[in-house]
C-alpha cells in the first residue's frame, strides 16, 4: 500500500504513534497552516477518529488544547502462521487489550480457519474488549494479491488460493479489512515498533519453518507484481544440495531452515558427532517420535558443543550468501533477522554478517547493521494493526 | 526521482510524450477540471514551456485549441562510457536534433571529460541546434549520489568521487542538470521509448564491459541507500572461480563480461577448440597485441563454431542464475537485456531464460517475458533526456 500524504491521514498517523498532541504543534509538525488545520481536526472529532484530551502546558502564548486518537478505535490484528493463530485486539495507539494465541494447522483449510479467526473475535468482543471493530488486519503465510486481498497460490496453504479472506473479514466484522503476506506485515511491525523504527529502506529476513523476506523500500513495502517479491526461500545456493519441497535441488530452505536444521541436528546426533545432541535425543519423552529442534541446536552451542556450532555457522553461511547478493542489488540501509531460528542468536548473525561484509561491496555495507528483531513474536500483530489502523484511516476519509 | 503528480507536471509530460493534444483531451486524459486545466495551460503558456498548436479536428461540439510542448526548448542528454561520450541536443518531445559520439577514457578525470561535453554543446549551439539549453541529463559508469548529484566512490573512475558534476553542468549551461548512474539511464530510456514502454516493475540488466542492473519499480528507479543498488556484476557466482578487479573471487562479471569474454575467447582460440576464433586471430592487423572481442564470439556462434556457442552458453547460464535469484526476490514483470554483449543475441537470451524459467517459482515467472533491448546504445541518451525534461519540468514550477 502506499500510503497517501493526505493532510488528515497524517494528522491520524502522528496521533497514532506518539499520543496526545496540542493543536499548534500538529499545525507545526505537518506545516499545515491553522485554518486548514483546524479544519481538519475539525472533521476528524465529527467523524470519531480523534477526540479532545484537555489542555496542553502552555507555550508562553495562548494555551492550546490536546488531541488524540479517539479511544473508542478498535483495531483486530492477525498473523496466521503454518501451524498457529495470533490474534491481538488493539486500540488506536495499537497497544494490545487482548491477546489470543493457539496452535492451528494453515492446511485444514481456510474455513475453518477464519471461522476459528471470527470466534475468537467474538469471545473479545463478549470479553467487553471491544463493542464494534474499525479494521482488521490479517497475514497469511504465502503470497498475497494486496489488491484483491487474496492469497495467491500459496505452497504451503491447500484450498487457499484466492479465497476471498478480505471480502468475508470486512462483511464479518461490518469494517474494512487488510491481508498481507506474513513476512511483509513482520517487516512493517519490525518497523513500527522494534529495531528498525522509522527506518525506510531495510529488509527484514525471517528464518522460520520457511525463509521469506520483508522488502521494505522508499518507505514502503515492495510486493512484487504477484505478490510473491521476497520469497528468497527457494533461491537455489547449492546445485548439490537435497532436494526441497518445491522440487528443485539444493533451495536455500532446503539447507537452513526449522525443517532442515531438525534433520541436520538428528543426523549429527544419531552419527555420533554431537554429545549435547544425542543427549536431548535420549531424553526425548516419546522415543519412537524422536525428535530435535532449533532449540536444542541452541541450547547446544551455548553449551560449547561443536557440532551444534558447525549447524548454525554453515546455516550463516547460506543464508549470508543470499543476502550478500540482494544487498548488492538492493542497496538497503538495514538487514533484520527474525522468526524461530533468530534464538539461534549471535553465532547465527556473527556468521551472517561476516559473509554479507566480505561478498558486497564496500559502499553498500560501509553503514550497513545486520541486527536481530527486537519485536521477535510479535512482529506479525504489531504489523498487521499497523496495516488495519492505515487501512481504516484511508477509508474514513 | 520521485515523480510527483501535481497537474502542470502531468500536462507536460504527456505533451512531451504524445505531441500536439486538444485541451479538450488533456481535461479528459488527466481527469482535470475544465477551469483548473484552462488555468494551468495559460500559466504553461505564458512560461513558454507550452505552445498553440492550431485548431483540432471537430469532435461535434466547440473545436478545442491544440496545445504542444514549447517548441523551443532543448535538452541534452549525455551518457558517459568507461570508453566513450554520447551526446544527443533534443527537442521538448526529446527527439533528437543532433547528435555527437566520440572514444573517451574516463579514467583521464573528470576535468577533462566535463571539458569535452562541454565544448560538445558548445559547438552543438555554433551548429543552431539551440540558443539555450533547458536542462542537461547525464549519466556516469558508477554508483551516483542523486540527491547531491555526484559521483559516490565510483570504481573504474579515478579522481570522480564526489565530483560536482551536476552543479558544474548547471552553471556552465544555466539550467538545470542531474546526474544519475548509467545503468539506471538506460532503465530510464528503454521505459520511455523500448521495450518496456510503460512497464511499471522491471530489471534492465546492462551486459558490457561490466554488469550492472537498473532497477524500475513501481514506476520509478530504485537506487538504493548509498546510489549503489543494482551493482549485480560483483556479486559471487563461483567461489572457485577467477579473482575479479574488486579483489573478491568469481564475481558474476569476473566470468562474464566482455573483458571476461575476451579473456576466454583467446584462450579457446590459443588451446585449438575453435576454428573459428583461432581463424579471427590470425587475420588479427597487429599479431603483437592480438586480441579477440564479444563480436568475434557472436561471429562464430553464428557460423555454427561449438567453442562460441559453448563459451555463450556458460555466460548467459551465469548470468541466469543471477536473474534467477532476483526475480525470486523482486518479483518483476519483465527482464530486459542490454549493454554490447547483447549483440550475442538470441544463444544469450534462450540460456538465460532457460535458466530463470527453470529455477524461479512459477508464480513468479509465469508470466515474465525476458527480452533484449530496443534503444540498443541510444538506451542511455534516451534516458538522460527524459531525465532532464524531467528535472527541467519539476523546477519550471
Amino acid at each position: 500500500m502506499h500510503l497517501s500524504d493526505a493532510p488528515h491521514l497524517r494528522i491520524l498517523r502522528l496521533l497514532r504513534d506518539e499520543g496526545p498532541v496540542s493543536r499548534a504543534e500538529l499545525g507545526d509538525r505537518l506545516e499545515l497552516t491553522r485554518p486548514r488545520l483546524l479544519a481538519e481536526v475539525e472533521r476528524l472529532v465529527a467523524g470519531d477518529l480523534i477526540a479532545e484530551a484537555g489542555m496542553a502546558a502552555s507555550r508562553g502564548g495562548r494555551r492550546s488544547t490536546l488531541v488524540e486518537i479517539h479511544p473508542r478505535l478498535r483495531f483486530a490484528a492477525v498473523d496466521l502462521g503454518a501451524s498457529s493463530i495470533d490474534i491481538e485486539v488493539v486500540n488506536g495507539r495499537l497497544e494490545p487489550l487482548a491477546a489470543y494465541c493457539e496452535p492451528a494447522d494453515i492446511r485444514s483449510g481456510p474455513k475453518a480457519i477464519v471461522q476459528r479467526v471470527n470466534e475468537l473475535l467474538a469471545k473479545a468482543r463478549t470479553d467487553g474488549v471491544y463493542e464494534r471493530l474499525d479494521a482488521v488486519g490479517i497475514g497469511v503465510p504465502g503470497p498475497v494479491s494486496f489488491r484483491d486481498g487474496v492469497p495467491v497460490s500459496p505452497p504451503i496453504m491447500p484450498g487457499w488460493d484466492r479465497y476471498p479472506v478480505r471480502e468475508l473479514l470486512a462483511r464479518e466484522h461490518g469494517c474494512p479489512a487488510v491481508v498481507d503476506n506474513d513476512v511483509n506485515i513482520m517487516a512493517i511491525g519490525e518497523r513500527h515498533g522494534g529495531v528498525a523504527h522509522s527506518v525506510d529502506d531495510f529488509l527484514y529476513v525471517k528464518i522460520g519453518t520457511g525463509i521469506g523476506c520483508g522488502i521494505h523500500l522508499g518507505g514502503t513495502v515492495y510486493r512484487g507484481v504477484d505478490g510473491c517479491a521476497g520469497d528468497i526461500g527457494h533461491i537455489q545456493v547449492d546445485a548439490n544440495g537435497p532436494v526441497c519441497s518445491c522440487g528443485n535441488a539444493g533451495c536455500l530452505e532446503a539447507l537452513f531452515s526449522g525443517a532442515a536444521l531438525a534433520r541436520d541436528a538428528l543426523a549429527a546426533a544419531r552419527a555420533g558427532e554431537s554429545p549435547a545432541l544425542a543427549e536431548r535425543l535420549a531424553g526425548a519423552d516419546a522415543p519412537g517420535a524422536a525428535s530435535l529442534s532449533a532449540r536444542d541446536v541452541a541450547e547446544g552451542a551455548a553449551e560449547g558443543d561443536v557440532a551444534c556450532i558447525r549447524l548454525i555457522r554453515e546455516g550463516g553461511r547460506r543464508v549470508g550468501g543470499v543476502l550478500a547478493t540482494l544487498v548488492s542489488f538492493a542497496n538497503p540501509s538495514m538487514i533484520v533477522i527474525g522468526g524461530g531460528l533468530a534464538q539461534l542468536g549471535h553465532v547465527l548473525l556473527a556468521e551472517i554478517r561476516s559473509v554479507v561484509y566480505r561478498r558486497s561491496l564496500p559502499l553498500a555495507t560501509g553503514n550497513l547493521p545486520v541486527v536481530l528483531s527486537e519485536l521477535g513474536g510479535r512482529a506479525g500483530v504489531t504489523g498487521a494493526a499497523v496495516l488495519a489502523s492505515d487501512v481504516a484511516f484511508e477509508q474514513a476519509s
